[in-house]
């Protein structure tokens, strides 16, 4: 740290990523990307923009907002984009909350709205998980700040229903509601449709999952076009052309190829639903996932160690040294033939261990 | 704007960026792109990173950032990437002012700085230009605040010597001064060996302009490891993954591509300088440019009316309504053929209304 840093940000600590481990041969099931390659599709429009960077890309995104609004059913004006779903929170917490308005969310879930709220100098409020990791909707009913809310939640994969969610937005009609839906095509149920009746409602999505861009940085938020013109406003404040031409364009082209999209996510949940059954029957506890990633503890080790044996036996999975949490390890759900590596792994290292 | 937005940010008037037309048989000289095409190699780069584009791109940025520190003979712990310089600049904004720091820069500069002083609730001390549209480097002698110039300037195209800026360091201990190159590598000389004798100083630059990588979003600082560690401290507490695997690679690429680099430079200087002599041929007052534009009065017309004329003549260029700069219009350098449709067009323009 240098001598010149202001002080707001001297004390502030980093988010901490997923591993990106140079060591190719490893099975990487630690930062909850897709298995499979993107769509052909997308790859082929990405190569073809390349061709043309010596120009700017379109500041207004207008393909690939057209692309996003036709599939959810919205018009262009609900969407915006931006580079991540990492980039659309920070919107979200530059034009929502600020000293006087409090940024509510739960004691565990993703990383990042903590760095946030520290970042934009924002109260963190912090409300619990029940004991079963679920999240109580009615401790944010009449909040008086804005909530940021993982659907389904990280790193538990659990998730709220739509009337859930109804119940929250209801109670709320003076704050924002910000739904984060960057795992909600494994199971959950998007609460885009809500959008067209709350205009306290945000939704944001990501590229990164389910659709297989996550090196592309690609996310995206609906809501009501007021709501979608107010962060605009910090975008175009912040870096207009925040979106490149090459992401641009291999968005679009993987929002467009349905048949790509429904094949990988469905066999996501296929193979993720036989890695919890296998675990189970070697004692584990699983949290119910709807996401692209588990959440489960071994019982019979710690989360510690099966972590280390994990790394040891050339798997990386995810172990968060935090209280509540800390004797689980988050799988990412990689292919049948991943998975099958992580499971006979594990039946050895509980050989040895126990 | 709704009901919602917080109140800081609803005073904000964000940046207009210059038009992208969709129209693509318009000469387009507006927003300082490369008339050439992207290195074929960062084509090549770029198009191979597609294909792996569901994992996460490297956060660390680590190929990209050795290709930097390589070409400017600095190590990587001096080296930091973003999503254009634009990312950049607004990181040191966010490390280097607050409500006690204020930004000073010239009142005819890049037009983000005031965004930005105004999105981060930084004043901004506005230091005019000299008549002639020159930076007076004693004005930012011993200022209190951290200090945003543009060498060489825009929209004027003008610079500074290496000695003023050392001037400016010398007499600046405790405050901050961001050189921001954009245009560097059109004739101007690069601050970047003063990193290493200057602590206070941070050099910006981007693959926009020289690089031919606008639709790429790539800019990166070089400053001492101490500056960089505070501006990666605000870059992973915003958006670790900031810049995409595309981007990466192609940035990485064009960097090493020398001699593509240097045929292209060299082409927008000799065809600046050819459009500059006609210009003049015809009685514009042109300033003096080391940039990848000329900044033009036509005396014989008004700015406003030569502008619309262009446009009429399918040539867009930039026009500034503002102060000081509103009888001159900023034309980028395309190709030699680009420029002379816009030299026709001019004199044609000028037979029709003088």
């Amino acid at each position: 740290m240098s001598k010149f840093l202001t002080e707001k940000y001297s004390f502030i600590k980093p988010y901490t990523p997923g591993e990106q481990p140079k060591d190719k041969t490893l099975v990487k099931l630690n930062t909850n990307e897709s298995p499979f390659p993107p769509s052909p599709k997308a790859i082929e429009a990405a190569a073809k923009a390349a061709q043309t960077l010596n120009l700017y890309s379109d500041p207004e995104n207008t393909d690939l907002i057209d692309a996003i609004a036709e599939n959810y059913g919205v018009a262009p004006s609900n969407v915006i984009a931006g580079n991540g779903s990492d980039e659309i929170l920070a919107f979200c917490f530059q034009a929502f909350c600020d000293e006087k308005i409090p940024a509510f969310f739960a004691d565990v879930t993703y990383g990042f709205y903590k760095v946030f709220a520290k970042l934009y100098g924002v109260e963190a409020k912090i409300i619990p998980l029940k004991d079963d990791f679920s999240i109580c909707p009615e401790e944010y009913y009449n909040i008086g700040g804005t909530a940021f809310i993982a659907n389904p939640n990280a790193p538990t994969g659990m998730t709220l229903s739509l009337e859930q969610i109804e119940g929250l937005l209801k109670s709320n009609p003076d704050n924002i509601i910000v739904i984060d839906e960057a795992y909600v095509d494994f199971g959950g149920e998007s609460a885009i449709p809500l959008t067209k009746c709350y205009e306290n409602l945000i939704v944001v999505q990501t590229f990164s999952k389910s659709r297989g861009l996550a090196g592309g940085r690609i996310g995206f938020a609906v809501a009501n076009a007021e709501l979608i013109a107010d962060l605009k406003k910090i975008k175009y404040s912040y870096n207009p052309y925040n979106v490149g031409a090459m992401p641009q364009a291999a968005a679009a082209a993987s929002m467009r190829d349905k048949e790509y999209f429904e094949k990988n996510r469905a066999e996501v949940i296929r193979v993720r639903e036989m890695t919890v059954t296998e675990l189970e029957k070697m004692g584990f506890t699983v949290l119910p996932s709807k996401a692209n990633f588990i959440f489960a503890r071994a019982n019979k080790i710690s989360g510690a160690d099966y972590f280390k044996a994990l790394r040891e036996n050339g798997i990386i999975v995810r172990y968060f040294d935090a209280p509540r949490i800390n004797e689980f390890v988050r799988i990412s759900i990689g292919t049948q033939e991943q998975m099958q590596k992580l499971l006979s792994a594990t039946k050895k290292i509980l050989e040895e261990r126990v």
